[in-house]
């Protein structure tokens, strides 16, 4: 176990709402978005598509996906977005349709955070969820930076899901980082209850996405994005694009 | 059991910088500082206090305190302030020495929250804490009107004691009011693994302010204000006091 003196520092942001209180300068910080902008970056990036250009608004998507001919992909409120292409469904890329292209996307709360996080100044940014929790897990442990965990939530309410996921990553990497946030305790805590079946567990509390998502029929998207390293990929951002690392 | 239709909502807000998401125009508003601004309040008012003024800062606190002859109170980062005559310790605060009197208070969080909550307009403002809980809980019910429960934290980062008070309301409550808010079934998860013992619970987890108030030699004021119904009163807000309702 590494000196306590010496572990870098995690903490987590439970909504976008709170990212303004963490200096992330220093820090590698995780964008969280696990129903489901995330978990579907890490599977067309595990199928093998060129990249992913994350984009804030619905007209950027459109514009940007004509300007170099790439797939147009989004969602608003949990629906495809007109004017686009393709949901932000995972089971939307296999690696039949996904393989060598280039994919633009923009969601309600994921790809909102990532930009945040940049103007912010953040040192490093990946994107976390389920589909790759161990590339995640693994990356950060070798990196030795300071983390922050960033919840995308739902237009800023805190959620479920994504702090399960931020307490799944505190409880797998307690002992090599230094964590005096309490919101990491409490997501952490919270994971503890759900992690023999988060499925169950989000069904049970009636989660609000979990409700939102199952009212569109798609209990099978959640099912996937809280299953283990389905897409075990690491995305990073770099020079505007999402890339497998 | 109530129609669920007719029930009045219920949300939990876990810090100060996500008050903006609620529309509170309608809503009691439970201001929820246990460590230790609310604990103290109930406490002052339960041992006989005329009323308390809370006010944003130390210069208004000691300014008021002269104009009108009370006793200026109040603490920031866990301290008495400068310039204070006494702290946010519920210990402070004997009947034999506050019965009858005013008190002009200012914390690090709680009283802030509370004049955010002002300018927002809330319907009602009442104060919650462990002290006080049955009566919160009994005059919530009686009301029958919306609720946020608004934990003040730590400087806008999410704390475990106020998050694990709103957790207490919201099981208490469940019943009563329609809760389709993640941060509230976050916060009745946590109290749910907490309510055994909460006190061994915070020390576990080291909760950031736990660890700074046991810092100071503050355990006892900890133990007290994680303890049921010890000043069994409701402070409500009216006129710019503080008054036992």
């Amino acid at each position: 176990m590494p000196d306590i003196k010496n572990k870098p520092a995690l903490y987590t942001s439970l909504s976008p709402a709170l990212l303004h209180l963490y200096d992330i300068t220093d820090s590698i910080v995780v964008i969280i978005d696990v129903l489901r902008a995330t978990s579907t970056i890490a599977t067309v990036l595990f199928n093998g598509a060129k990249h992913i250009i994350p984009v804030d608004s619905v007209n950027d998507c459109i514009r940007i996906g004509k300007q170099i001919d790439a797939i147009t992909a989004g969602e608003r409120d949990g629906k495809v977005a007109e004017g686009l292409q393709h949901g932000n469904s995972p089971f939307e890329y296999p690696s039949s349709f996904i393989a060598g292209k280039t994919l633009v996307l923009t969601t309600t709360n994921g790809t909102k955070l990532l930009h945040m996080a940049l103007a912010k100044g953040a040192h490093q940014i990946i994107t976390g969820s389920f589909a790759n929790f161990d590339a995640v897990c693994d990356f950060l442990t070798q990196q030795q930076k300071p983390v922050l965990l960033a919840c995308a939530a739902w237009k800023d309410r805190v959620n479920i899901e994504d702090t399960l996921f931020a307490g799944a990553v505190v409880k797998k990497l307690n002992e090599h980082f230094s964590i005096q946030c309490d919101a990491s305790k409490i997501a952490a805590d919270l994971y503890s209850n759900a992690e023999h079946d988060m499925f169950a567990f989000m069904k049970n509390k009636n989660a609000s996405h979990f409700n939102r998502l199952s009212g569109f029929g798609l209990e099978k998207d959640i099912q996937h994005c809280l299953t283990f390293n389905t897409a075990n990929v690491l995305p990073i951002y770099e020079d505007g694009k999402l890339i497998k690392k």
